[in-house]
């Protein structure tokens, strides 16, 4: 893993403190200008050039009637995602991010979309995972396939000189299995990481809860203990994807900007396979999910906003992204008290 | 002042319901797009063109010790915004939005700077305020003056089909007269709202606070009761031109985005003058400040961002406004479930 450069970091630091602003006023701008500068190895980081990846897969688990919409419509967002029409495609074109959707196993069949608001790669590993509640998620082969695609993918944004990245998801049920991750890895109970998901109603969540529960016991009684152990478990092919995605992101020494519950828990597997990933993330939001606070918190990371999102598909990264290229820029264009002829007050 | 519309409103809110996310999944995004909906009396309301006018003027005030930095630094800053040196330069080339200065006080003489990042805007109604400890801070001409300068920033502003508008401010020691104003408008006590401003220790806080319960007693013992009154005897010179800018634009119908600290106290004199011009009000960010979240409270206004600025210049609301933009965009432009023939769930 790229070690973090303390020296461009704590240049950048320096480099705050002679901006022409009170010591501090532009708070977790400040914060963000430096952590760039320690991950770029550049005290003045350059412009962002975003790349997110929308890992699109199906879940047995659907069958078990934990969302509030059926199965199909992972396959149909897909097809809106390159059309042009989804949160994510606006979103990336509004802030000029790069969009690839990369599908590591939609059940239904979709057609091939005829306009491009994104690029579609079309790799699943198999039709969906099998019903988290009753057998593993995946095979060992399954898992490591999905999450060399999801390494693949960052490799790929890597080359094409991306300088973030971005990952988001889609799946139907797939708050389920993140849920699911999280509690095992970090020890919370289901009542508290299990949430409304979609929007499902009372009834719904606590059968969610209890067979979130029922998969935890399956699971353990399995055998699982590591990480691995727990995503082919009770995981997804997205969120292998994610974890891979991530893990090579940060071994590439490039900075990730998470989105909500679901890649949070992919990060989590990639943390706990790998502590030293956890370097390179950054949390864009806090979801309205319940159960995102706490998985936040496992990870130490602390979100930049908080505006009641739910949606995923790397939405509330897209949200984010502004701000923190303002920050850099800021960072790099604003006037020392030096250039500017101004008093540095006595601070 | 201009009324909402309910009927687009109401018609922005059915939009959201069928836009191809779960109900409710973009949060604050999905409250902003309606609310813009209500105000601009189009049910996808346009592309917003934000239009930033910062108010400079100095504060006899600053003469107490009540600032981490000298007085000659107003001055400085307005040669640094013009220069495209500071915060609120970098910002608004960053996100596109127009700036402003207009210098309605400022005490120090400073040369007319060289290069065009912004429009200077020289109409200075006084050499800054008197100090508000011991005497009213303006005139009521003094007072007028400035208002009306606000009020024509605003009105030349929507004339340039600007429809969005954002006040800033520089003004050294102009922490002390909002806290006062808040104070007085809200009945908090000087401990509660009093914060640290630029950056002071413990020992000037202290004596702020006295400053403001000085300035409080002598100003009600002079008889102030109406927000007008308020103003004058412990406001400044571009709180005034804030308050007028925000209640022209209210008039006009023109929403307006609030910065930080001293703008809300502006803003609070605008609404206490005229409750209806409440209504046009958002709030970017909840700052750093002591007392910023009382004040927001007292408009019944929650905030965008909370990410722990202090600089004020509006650089939290230029900070914030890409959120609001994307928010604009996806409530334009995502398919319905209609149109992307996506199943819509069971919600």
């Amino acid at each position: 893993m790229k070690a973090i450069n303390t020296e461009t970091q704590q240049a950048a630091q320096e480099r705050q403190s002679q901006l022409t602003k009170p010591m501090g006023s532009l708070g977790r701008l400040e914060d963000l200008a430096i952590w760039f500068s320690g991950r770029t190895g550049n005290d003045t980081p350059k412009r962002l050039q975003a790349a997110i990846c929308v890992f699109a897969a199906d879940h047995g688990v659907a069958a078990e009637g934990v969302s509030a919409f059926p199965a199909e419509v992972t396959a149909q967002m897909v097809v809106n995602f390159i059309n042009g029409g989804a949160a994510i495609s606006v979103l990336a074109r509004e802030n000029n991010m790069s969009l690839s959707i990369v599908d590591v196993g939609v059940k239904s069949d979709y057609p091939t979309p005829n306009t491009s608001h994104g690029k579609l790669f079309r790799s699943p590993v198999c039709a969906g995972t099998a019903n988290l509640r009753i057998t593993a998620a995946m095979t060992e082969a399954q898992m490591n396939k999905a999450w060399q695609i999801g390494a693949g993918s960052a490799m790929h944004a890597v080359e094409n000189n991306k300088n973030l990245i971005i990952g988001g998801e889609m799946g139907i049920a797939n708050t389920t299995a993140a849920a699911a991750l999280i509690c095992a890895l970090t020890g919370a109970s289901p009542e508290d990481i299990v949430g409304l998901g979609t929007g499902i109603q009372a009834g719904a969540h606590a059968h969610k809860i209890q067979v979130v529960k029922d998969a935890l016991i399956r699971a353990k009684s399995a055998g699982a203990v590591t990480a691995f152990d727990w995503l082919r478990e009770v995981g997804g092919l997205e969120i292998a994807a994610l974890a891979g995605f991530y893990t090579a992101a940060a071994e590439a020494g490039v900075p990730v900007l998470l989105d909500g519950f679901i890649t949070t828990a992919a990060a989590l597997v990639a943390v706990k396979a790998n502590p030293a990933v956890g370097e390179w993330l950054l949390a864009s939001h806090v979801s309205q999910e319940q159960g995102h606070r706490s998985a936040l918190a496992a990870l130490n990371l602390t979100p930049i906003l908080d505006l009641g999102l739910r949606l995923g598909e790397a939405s509330g990264a897209a949200i984010a992204f502004p701000i923190i290229q303002s920050a850099l820029t800021l960072h790099r264009e604003m006037a020392t008290f030096a250039e500017a002829g101004v008093a540095a007050g006595a601070m």
